[in-house]
Order: C-alpha cells, then sequence, then structure tokens
C-alpha cells in the first residue's frame, strides 16, 4: 500500500520527438495538434480558473489507436489525461505541461440500440442528450440528466459518476450504465460489468465508474435506458422561509413517494432566473421547490394531489401545479438555467457542489449565509434538494486582485462544512483538482492509502491522470500542518506535477 | 498484475501452536473452538455438497480482537474464511483445512437507528430479518429479501450482494447499504462508502459488497431504510404456456410499471409448493406469475388494474388478485418455500443460480429441458422473472453413485447457457466455490488478471478465503483444456489448497 509522491522529472526533448513521431504512425495527421495555438482551447475543462497548456493533444478515431497511444505512454512514461466534451466541473481534464491530452470527441457513434433490452451501446463522445434523441422513437430515454445535457459526453459522464435533477428517483450514472468497455495504461482492453442486476467478480464496473480518468480510458459504454413514463407533471411551491421548505422536502419523502425531481432555489438564484428566462416563478419568496411527479397517469394524478396538500401543511404561501407541458419545461428551464442567470450578477461564478444530510439543511444554509458575509463574496444557492445535494454559487470578480483566491478559500469552507455536518464533498461533480484538499478531510490516511493500492493495481507507474482525485499523503501533510498553523484554511496554489 | 498458483504449504504444527496461543490471549475461552466435534457445525455452508473441516474455529466479540486476529494470521501466513450465519449457496464460506473459520456470529447488535436519515448502523452478524424487526415501529423496512431472510446475517449480505423477491424494484444489497467498516488483512480499520448518493473517491463500497470475503472482513454496516408502503397487493396469473408467462413479464415492464415482485413458478414448482403449503396456486397451470404492486393506495389500485389487463392480454387463463392480507401471504408463503417444497421430491436439490436476457427465457428453459433429459436429472424452476434471474432446483440423490457428480456437470452446463445466450453466471448467490469454473467461460484471462490485481491491493499473500470467487488463470487453461479436449464438460474434484 505505498506510494510515492507525484512530482515528475521534465520529459528530455528526444523522449518528446520520439512521443510525437510514434503518435504521428499512430493517427491521422489531423488528429495529433502540437502547436500551441490549436492547444488553447484544451487548457482547461469548466473549471476555468485553473488552466493549464498540455504538450500535446491527441485525437484518435479508433479503438486500436487508443491502445497503442496508451501502451506507448506507458513505454515513455507520459502521462495521459482523457477528456470528453471538457464540461467537468472540478478540473478533471485539466492537462499536463508535461503529459498529453486524450481527447475521445471522435469517438461519437451510437453503435447499436436494442428496445427489447432497453439498452443502447455508445462511443464515449456520444453526448447525452444524444442517445434520449435516438433513443425517443422506441418511447425510451436514458435517465441521468446533468445540467450540461447538452454538451456533455457519456465517456465524461461515467469517469466523473454524473448525476442531474432525476437522480433522486433513477439514481446516478453507476446505476444506468450495464457494460463498459476499457483501455488500460498497458494498452489492453477490458470488457467491464454484465447484462443482469448482479454480475460476477469484483464490482469493477462501479470502481471504474466515478474514478475520474484514473484508473483506465473508456472507450465503449452500454446504458440503461427507461420507457419514457406516461405523464410528467410538476409542482412549484414558494416559501416565506427556507427552513419550511426543506421541511416540506423532507415530509414529501417520508410519505413514501419518492418524486422524478424535487429541486430548491434560494431567493437570489429565483430572481436571476426570473430575470434571465422568465420561468413565472414568484420573485419575492424566500425558496421555491420544484417537485415533479412521473409515472402512470393515474399514480401521478394521485401523487399530484398528496403532494399538494404536503406543501401547504409545510406552510407554502403558493403552490401551483403547471397546467401544461408549456408551462412544465418554462418552470424547469429557470431551474436549468439558474447557473448562467446567476452569472449574470456578477463577472464570474464559482458552482460548489457537496451533500449534507436533508435534516442539516437549515444550519448549513445559516453557516453559509455567515461565510458569504466573512468573505464578503454573495452565494446564490440551488439545491438537488432530495437527496441533499448543495450547489452554492459563489459570485466573484476574477480581474479583482485577491478575489480568486478568497472564492476558492470560500468555496474549500463550505466543503470542510459539509464534511463537518456529516456530508460530503461530491455530490454529482466529483473531486478533480478543486477538491483535491478537502479529500484530506473527507478521508483518514488509511482509507487514502487504500486507494492508492486500488489505483497501483491499474496504473502502477501512475501516469493516468496524475495528481487528481486522490490526494498523496504528503499533500495531505503540509495542507492539515497549514491547517493547523494558521488557524485558518489556505487553497494552496495549484501544484506543478 | 502478476499472481501465482494458489497451492499451500502445510502449516507447520509450531505455526498451529503459536497460533492456538496467540489467539487464546485474543478471545474469551469460549471463543476458540479446536475439538473435531465443534468445527464439525461450520464444516459447510449452504452448499452441503461441499465439506471440510477447518483448523480451529474463532468467534471474537469485540473489532479490536477482530483486528488482531487478522494481524495474527497476515504475520504467520494462516488462511482465515469469515463466515456469518452460514447460509450461503454458492459455498464461500467452505473452511479450509489449513485456515481459521472466523464467525462473526457474535457480532449481533443493532447499534442505532436513525429513522429520519432512514439508517441503521448494524453489527455484521444481525440477521436481515431482524432489520426490519426493529425499525418496524418507525414505519421503516431493509428493502433486500433473501429467502433465506429469517436466518442469514447482514454481513454475508454484503459479502455475496445478496437480493431477493424485491430487488427488481429495490435493488441489490449494495444499493441498499451506505457504509461499512472493514478490517483489512492487515488488521487495520477502514471505514468505506458515505451519507450522499454520491462518495468522492474511487467506490471501494461497490467493490467490497459482493467481493465474497476476498478483500476484507465486514464489522460494521449502515443500512438505508425505506418507509413501508402504503398498501402492497399481489396478483396471481395461471398459463398453460411458459412462453406467455415470460411474455407477460415482458408486457409488463415495458407498461412503465416496476412491480415489487415479479416471479415466476413452473408446474414442478407449483405442484411441489402447494403440496407443501396449500397456497392456493393452481396445480394444473404450466407457469404461474406472482406480482406484487406496492406503493401509496391510488397508485396500487391503478397498477392492479393495468396488471391485470396485460395478463389477461397475454394469454393468461387465470388471474386472482389476493383478496386480503392473508391470502397475499398465502400467495408468497408457496414462493418462500419453493425451494424445500421442491427438496421434498428428492432426496437432495442443488440450488443453482444465472442470469438471462428476460427475452431468451423460452429458449433457455427449452434447453434446460434438454439437458435434464440428456442428464436423466428432474430439474424445478423458479424465477426472479423480473430480472432475469434464474433457480433451476436439480433433483438428485446423493446415496447414488456418480449421481452429484452428474448433477455439478449439469449445472455447470446450465450456467454456461447463460452465459451464451448473453447473461451471467450470477444473479444473487456469489460465485463461491461453486462456480470458480464457470468464471473461467464468463471472463478472458485479461479481466481475471485485473481481479487478481485488486484483490492484491487488499491482499497481497492472499489469505483472505484464497481460491474462492476468482478462478487463477493456471485453473483455468486445465479447465479450458479438459473442456477442448473432451468435448463435455467435466466438473472437477474439489480442489486442495
Amino acid at each position: 500500500m505505498s506510494h510515492h509522491h507525484s512530482e515528475r522529472e521534465p520529459l528530455s526533448s528526444e523522449t518528446k520527438q520520439a512521443l510525437i513521431d510514434a503518435l504521428r504512425r499512430i493517427v491521422p495527421a489531423d488528429g495529433l495538434l502540437t502547436d500551441e495555438e490549436s492547444l488553447h482551447p484544451y487548457e482547461c475543462d469548466g473549471l476555468s480558473a485553473y488552466r493549464r497548456l498540455p504538450l500535446l493533444v491527441v485525437l484518435p478515431t479508433e479503438v486500436t489507436q487508443v491502445e497503442a497511444i496508451l501502451k506507448l505512454c506507458n513505454e515513455l512514461d507520459v502521462p495521459v489525461v482523457a477528456r470528453g466534451a471538457g464540461t467537468g466541473l472540478s478540473g478533471g481534464a485539466l492537462p499536463f505541461e508535461e503529459g498529453i491530452l486524450l481527447s475521445l470527441a471522435r469517438f461519437n457513434q451510437i453503435l447499436d440500440i436494442d428496445p427489447q433490452r432497453r439498452t443502447a451501446r455508445v462511443q464515449p463522445g456520444v453526448r447525452n442528450l444524444a442517445i434520449s434523441e435516438a433513443v425517443a422513437p422506441h418511447g425510451l430515454y436514458y435517465a441521468p440528466d446533468p445540467s450540461s445535457q447538452i454538451a456533455c459526453t457519456i465517456g465524461g459522464n461515467v469517469a466523473e459518476n454524473a448525476g442531474g435533477v432525476h437522480c433522486l428517483k433513477y439514481g446516478l450514472t453507476v446505476h444506468n450504465i450495464q457494460q463498459i468497455k476499457v483501455i488500460t495504461i498497458e494498452g489492453e482492453l477490458l470488457e467491464i460489468g454484465g447484462n443482469g442486476l448482479d454480475s460476477a467478480g469484483y464490482d469493477l464496473l462501479a470502481l471504474m465508474t466515478g474514478s475520474e480518468g484514473m484508473l483506465g480510458v473508456i472507450v465503449e459504454v452500454t446504458v440503461k435506458l427507461l420507457p419514457r413514463p406516461e405523464r410528467a407533471q410538476v409542482v412549484l411551491a414558494a416559501f416565506d422561509d427556507i427552513a419550511k421548505a426543506g421541511g416540506a422536502v423532507g415530509a414529501i419523502i417520508a410519505a413514501g413517494i419518492i418524486p422524478g425531481g424535487l429541486e430548491m432555489m434560494d431567493k437570489l438564484a429565483i430572481q436571476a432566473a426570473e430575470d434571465f428566462v422568465h420561468a413565472g416563478y414568484p420573485r419575492d419568496a424566500d425558496a421555491i421547490l420544484l417537485c415533479e411527479l412521473d409515472g402512470t397517469n393515474e399514480e401521478v394524478s394521485a401523487h399530484i394531489l398528496k403532494v399538494r396538500e404536503i406543501l401547504k401543511q409545510s406552510g407554502a404561501t403558493e403552490v401551483r401545479t403547471a397546467v401544461d407541458e408549456a408551462e412544465r419545461i418554462a418552470f424547469w428551464k429557470g431551474r436549468k438555467m439558474a447557473f448562467p442567470a446567476v452569472g449574470r450578477l456578477a463577472p464570474d461564478y464559482y458552482c460548489m457542489d457537496g451533500t449534507i444530510p436533508r435534516k442539516r439543511l437549515p444550519e448549513v444554509l445559516a453557516a453559509m449565509a455567515d461565510l458569504s458575509k466573512q468573505y464578503e463574496l454573495p452565494i446564490a444557492n440551488v439545491f438537488h434538494a432530495g437527496d441533499g445535494n448543495l450547489h452554492p454559487l459563489i459570485l466573484y470578480d476574477a480581474n479583482t486582485p485577491g478575489e480568486l483566491q478568497r472564492t476558492e478559500e470560500l468555496g474549500g469552507k463550505i466543503l470542510e462544512l459539509c464534511v463537518a455536518v456529516g456530508g460530503t464533498i461530491t455530490g454529482e461533480h466529483g473531486v478533480g483538482m478543486e477538491k483535491i484538499d478537502q479529500m484530506c478531510v473527507q478521508f483518514q490516511p488509511l482509507e487514502l492509502s487504500q486507494f492508492h493500492a486500488v489505483k497501483e493495481a491499474f496504473d502502477p507507474k501512475r501516469l493516468l491522470n496524475p495528481g487528481k482525485a486522490v490526494p498523496t499523503l504528503h499533500r495531505c501533510a503540509e495542507f492539515g500542518a497549514m491547517h493547523v498553523h494558521n488557524g485558518e484554511l489556505p487553497f494552496p496554489e495549484l501544484e506543478r506535477f
């Protein structure tokens, strides 16, 4: 269970040349980018506060090319960062100056749709929403729906175990896939998973899902599809007190109803969304809940009645059921556009992601309000309320000296707050680069060592996305020491690898 | 990714004595069994065709004792097999003559029930059903319900990723737990999992679940609880053709209804169950379906109507909705007692476990009928029909020379049949000792090597349950070679380790 520090020697110029020469033989001419200008689009993912140019970008089109590329990198000791659409929010696809950026963007084919088994076999670069579009003629859809679903791709969804509005009822990515093909750093193809609920052997499918590109490169995904519910309807409830909205969430779940989606927004988010997309939200509410019921026609009718009753009993000042599909879509549009809407309130915003036990919501919100004052940075709140997954949006201006750093410090504090109340530092965005220090707060050295041992079972030279997702014990010691000495949490500058 | 053959040198008598002396210092006097008579109850689990006496049995009562025992075994190179209630059906708890049997039976306390979070923190030796009984006053229950739920314990449920009648709707064990504490072979305590849907780091919770005692010893489990549905009702449908029953299963699922349970029984199973418990089944039917709907009152009413309609359209000769709770329980009693009921038809029976895609059901049943004739052994069929999990019960007489071997050969053929139609060799019983050779059919050497690499990340000396669950490549080579040369599948005699 040993592992060493992740600092690397720079590649020699001979190695770089050998790498480029070999890659030219593996991929077509347009599949290798080396000049600085063409590298720029790859310098960051959705966590744009962190930027680095990769040594080069390679865009294979065939699985055999991926195998050859990884085998080559393993031989030459070159780090590899795999990238889908680059919409990730935790820096999982941030490149290394001394490594290659392996784009899966050209693996964009849906290979097979099996309506009877309700599966689709797709390449990793297929967009999340494109799957649901392709299978719609069969009355089916793919359930996980991250806000970025128009753009994000399924390979990245698996790597980060993406969620979405509907994951309360339908689960995360890990619950909605059944097989993957993965290329190991040794260039070997692993077929992982099975057709049944259970599969024999260790659950490598779950292990790979959410592993953030640290264990292998995904080249094919077989997703599970669900029949489109006969009916879906959404109820909007307004509250004059966010704690009452939190109580309503608990009461709905306690009634044995699992809504298709159960989302909360606070005042700042409501007003921003309303100004941006005119969703029809009550601007003066302190909080709103959006509760979607889906299923058979009779089931939805019954649940709507019950949910409306619970919302009123919980003190909602207004309860509105969307009267038609247009209003349902408008209600959701406000929620789905909440991030960019809030983004209009300041030059920059930083989207956090953490999970807390539902019942701790009021005190966490109060503590966040205090932190917001202390750091002099506004926070808007959008939640997957049903599963306690928070998305605080910190508003800042990167051009004001020190403000980005203050934002990152505040973000770190919020994550530590989540851990302190018994929650976790991630809901659905992954750890990546962003939360690497908070992993030291979430886990003990023994658990971190076991993570490293598992990593070593797949990638003994630690070439796949080095330095992401799981901190070295050395890093944690430094982080912890600084934490203790200064009495305040600093967010260290981006480390060189 | 290297690993070596699993044959072991016998322990020296000095080592044995050192082991016993040290164990006496770790556990109370009644916690160490060494005389042959007291070892006998531990010679097998539910797969009673395989029997072996352990070197000794140790029954700790404290987590610190488990830590010390494992540390000791690691130092002395002594294999360890952990055991819960011993109800497993694949030989996962079969002991080794040269190893210790570590019983978790005395860890039988429910440590904490949190009705608001809907969790219970329990020791591994707590019986599955005892959890639901303890949380019933809060209107909650623990969903996975293996047929052995009266006796089986939660630690074993996690080790085998147990399922049950309700796993179609509510998932396997892995979907119903949120944290575990595990002792590594080095005697260290790992806390795995988190409170949220997602958790940071690699998904070690899923990796440990179903790992059959190969990666660590579970000493605590935090399970998720569900609110008892307001109403549950069951519909029984009879068919004169098992293929029509299969069609009805597909039609129900296609209608967007996920029943709480959806079970099928064939003629032999129906008659055996009816003779045994008088469940009220139609004795002359070729197949029956039991379809349970649960949820809110309105939801169940609506679904019952729809399911009855689908069943009639699918050609059911009779459709009966249980009129009251007594009849509902009677319908389920027949199903839950199907194994012992079938067991009355012959001196012995062998319960198989495999999963197939739902649509391949008719051809798999036909092929099994052929195999039954070929091997001259009757097969009764009981299925978790909704998720394609088969439980063929082979009837035989262990006292007839050669009949057990023929049964095992037939069982192997059935599992290979499952793989051939795109299914898997396990649904919910695990691989253990029973299916170890079929793992060579299910997986390629690369995947098996990756399994061994993962094992090595937890247990480099391979002391935890050695030789179970994942075959050595050497074993697969032998198995494959014999398979090819004789044109027929032999089931090798139980290997010595």
